[in-house]
């Protein structure tokens, strides 16, 4: 059974198991545990969000150090750029650090709306670049030009004509600076087809070919044309094949060479934006290319292009942004109880006169043997179906429905003990029937928002234990009133957690990858909030946790949809005594998860 | 081609076509775009979501009066009591209204977390019920004794054993009065199959036979039966068909009628839970019963097992929120362009000598008559592959990619003018090939999650021009920068717009029936906020805008995820003269929706 659940395929290093513990791989290896009980001692209750900023840091260094060892192996004449795409993570506590860490690079921002526009222009290194995608309205446009006023390295990548227009209009009407131009260009080679969908030609962004000679046009009659900058495409998110990536790189380096030739000389800058993926499977690699194999492709292939149309090579710029912050961030989740459907014997309360299918349930279980399991277990199922429909027309009793359902569960039991040395496989069908419930203090709408909504999967384990083998078939719920909350058990997937006692200990899980849009997506269901953030910080050989923004408090989550909340304490007084009012105001300023006070 | 937009199967008569304007069709019968404009000329900008308080009165009233109805009917003993499900609309805006509404009928609420139960427990009119779902620890529970001590009649439904033991420990640890308690029963019946998810002996929620036994012995042991008053169950969400209900109330009304029998004698509820449905096609029906059916079958088979066993006839509880709430709300987005794949022929500009291809496809233009259209137009579209290759390996030019572009469009655009009488179907394929994208100033993911993450229709229709053939195949935009946000044009449900002149005219469209869950589970993707909310209140025969709550200021959106606001302004000062930070200030004090400030 799998133990290390999949630490190698998805952690990149980063995490690690050690003496039965999940510990960080970074300077003194603190066991995930460890941060946990630090928080949790400072009274912070409920799920946590795990914010690591070396773990940026270090896929901002490995993307620049990749592209510039590229850029010497094929002495290449452009350079390399990024900026990091915020509609991937807007947070301070995430925004902060990713900019400081990425100074020494110039790494800068992409902004694709106007609040993620006021965010870049306010912290974004002064030496660093700023793009600007998205649909744009003029408003949106004088913003660009105020930033370019302040000192800001800025390009406006353009998604329509229209757009070019308006810049045109406001540097008519300004008497600012004009940023730098880009032109997102409409792929034929995104899709799997001329009209698919995704960069495809009827995809949601971008000029076609008609439209580029336009805009050139366009710029060439107000003589802008020194403004042209960059050529803009992006493929689609988190690709887990290279080849697509290829198909749009010579497309787009054709289109960047015909513009050069032109005459549109300001034009160095090519922007193959994001799209460079992140290992989220625990089973295998999902992930077919290397950082090094993209690299080398996204040059080779501009080179090539460059020395056919004898034009200059393009600087480069990417946009990733999942790449360099999923890994960053770790959910961790309380168990708050275990499920249990194993019936127990104990509860097994057969009358004198039982039901004839109820006494060949209880034949069955007394009689299986190994040779015989596979049947009777069928034949109990069967069985079973039948007694529950007896129930539904009145023939049998409570006490029948509930000792069926034991003997049927003890049978499946029973059965699986028996065959499991040899045959593995039919066993983790079985597994299904007999799963345990974990319920997580946590929402996974708030939390994990694309599972929910794109099924997206993440690594989960236990942050302890990880020295025993984990024996139970899992199911794991979130504490939403939703069905949809679940993460059920897959056998063909499976996922096994340990057998612990909750009243003697605690057991925590730790989901990964989480640091990349779950945090904007998240959903307000049953008004569950953000989790508590911490940003665990190494010093020399010791671990900070800084800047700890707890989980919003129940009477500050209803002021913010908007309740008066001075209305909701005073109507709350009535009726109730001092001493009472006291402990409701207590409850009003925890958070809205599960056993924040009592532990 | 369609006309009306299915307003006839989805809008339930709130809504009607007249005079080309889609109207309110209550006392005065306004028009949707007469509300906008008003609101409008107050300065609100972007996205509306206009709230109808009366259309929530109506499903209150007609939900009692059916069943009040059907008990007549059948001679029913117990009475017919509701409750809503709070997670399906918290919003202020929402629930004062429907509390108001509410009233008469004694109309509660249910909470599934504590910020719910604090809501429910703060403004719930004094003679309504109030009931309690979801996974609970101790605080919750004693927040519902506490609710029950400021006078309000509370069922504690528990999910499972552990709840009722700590009910038992809050009651002999308080001296508060102990609320009423329900048990959720875990159902064979829900899903389809005895291991199914759904409602299954799996699912999330709820106690099996075992444990409903268990929970009675420990109520009797604690001499706590008198407080055991309810049996819960809940199917599922929105459902299409009326058979799971029947077989859940046969099973669910057994558990009770053995309940009585073992001895339970303050038993005298079922809570049937949600589920009823509500038409969102504008193609055909999806819902295929009544809610007097419904009703009937509720009545009629808790009747029957009631005679069968010989208890008395129970009290029903429903818990529907999707049918109290979907329809009174409805999003306005503007439409901020329209993006043509219309290449014109004017931009055509062909060399002297054209490649083989381009000039092969002027030909097929050219020559194209009604014979030969199909076959011309695959040519057509096989040589546009053609040539999208040869210029990614560069032996054609930009322009000639343009000529290409143009060309194979105005081809296809030929053709279907040559075809369009005879052959609709195929007609309708290529519909998709000439699409028009209409960019609309709104977030899917904030206002129409569920489209994004279960696939949920909503009606969609423009509030003017509903007197002319709309003939343009249209595929909706937002305005997020993810490719996600996009409501494809699909062939087997077209949809049809006008093609309306922006420059000259405002163009809105409607999505309807969105006032279930879409407010709570909007997501902040790319930082875009709640939309402005306006309540639509009807007096005599008046219209009343009231409570209007903007959309979030962009500064207040970053307050919100927690800047500080006091260190951006002073950093956005910078280097800027005293008259542009004027004007970024503005545009800081607006919401973050396009078009705000200039109209």
């Amino acid at each position: 059974m799998l133990n290390n659940y999949g630490i190698d395929i998805w952690s990149d290093e980063n995490f690690i198991i050690e003496d039965g513990l999940a510990k960080v791989n970074h300077k003194c290896k603190p066991s995930l545990i460890s941060l946990v009980r630090q928080i949790r001692e400072q009274d912070f209750k409920g799920p946590l969000l795990l914010r690591f900023p070396h773990i940026t840091k270090k896929q901002i260094s490995t993307l620049y150090d990749t592209f510039n060892n590229s850029i010497s192996e094929y002495n290449y004449k452009g350079n390399f750029n990024a900026v990091f795409p915020l509609k991937v993570n807007q947070l301070p506590n995430f925004v902060h650090p990713l900019i400081k860490n990425g100074e020494e690079f110039n790494y800068g921002l992409e902004a694709g709306s106007k609040a993620e526009l006021v965010i870049a222009m306010t912290y974004n290194n002064s030496n660093s670049p700023i793009t600007v995608n998205g649909f744009k309205d003029k408003e949106m446009i004088h913003l660009a030009f105020i930033a370019k006023s302040k000192g800001h390295d800025i390009t406006v990548i353009i998604e329509g004509l229209n757009e070019l227009e308006t810049i045109i209009q406001v540097q008519s009407e300004t008497n600012l600076p004009c940023p730098n131009i880009g032109l997102r260009v409409r792929l034929h080679s995104g899709g799997s087809g001329l009209w698919a969908k995704s960069g495809g030609i009827n995809s949601k962004f971008g000029l076609s070919s008609t439209e580029i000679i336009e805009a050139y046009e366009l710029l060439e009659e107000n003589k802008m044309l020194e403004f042209l900058t960059m050529i803009h495409f992006h493929i689609g998110s988190d690709m887990n094949s290279i080849k697509p990536l290829k198909k749009a790189l010579r497309e787009s380096g054709h289109i960047y060479a015909e513009l050069k030739n032109l005459g549109a000389t300001s034009l160095n800058n090519i922007n193959i934006g994001g799209g460079l993926a992140v290992e989220y499977s625990s089973y295998e690699r999902t992930r077919f290319y290397s950082l090094r194999e993209f690299a080398s492709d996204v040059i080779f292939t501009l080179k090539d292009i460059a020395k056919q149309k004898g034009v200059d090579e393009p600087n480069i710029f990417t946009e990733s942004g999942r790449f360099i912050s999923a890994g960053s961030t770790v959910l961790i989740t309380p168990v708050l109880e275990l499920f249990s459907s194993e019936y127990d014997l104990k509860h097994l309360n057969l009358k004198e006169n039982n039901p004839p299918l109820i006494a060949e349930l209880n034949a069955l279980y007394t009689d299986m043997i190994k040779r015989t399991a596979y049947e009777y277990m069928h034949d109990a199922m069967d069985h079973m179906e039948s007694l529950l429909t007896l129930f539904d027309l009145g023939y049998i009793d409570l006490q029948d429905r509930s000792n069926a359902e034991i003997l049927t569960h003890q049978i499946i039991k029973k059965a699986i003990a028996l065959l499991e040395v040899e045959d593995y496989e039919d066993l983790k069908k079985l597994d299904e029937n007999i799963q345990e419930k974990y319920l997580l203090n946590f929402s996974m709408f708030q939390s994990l928002p694309d599972y929910w909504g794109i099924d997206q999967e993440f690594p989960v384990m236990p942050l302890t234990h990880l020295d025993k083998k984990p024996t139970r078939s899992a199911s794991l719920w979130d504490i939403t009133c939703d069905s949809d909350g679940e993460l059920p058990f897959n056998s063909q997937r499976p996922l096994y957690l340990h057998d612990v006692n909750l009243e003697k200990e605690d057991y925590f899980l730790g989901f990964f990858n989480v640091g990349a849009y779950q945090d904007t997506l998240g959903m307000k269901h049953n008004l569950f909030s953000q989790p508590t953030e911490v940003n665990v910080v190494f010093k020399e050989n010791e671990v900070k946790l800084e800047k700890i923004i707890e989980s919003q408090k129940i009477i500050d989550i209803l002021d913010d949809i908007d309740y008066d909340t001075r209305d909701i304490k005073d109507r709350l007084k009535e009726n109730l005594d001092t001493n009472t009012y006291q402990i409701l105001k207590k409850y009003l300023n925890e958070n809205s998860y599960l056993k924040t006070t009592w532990s």
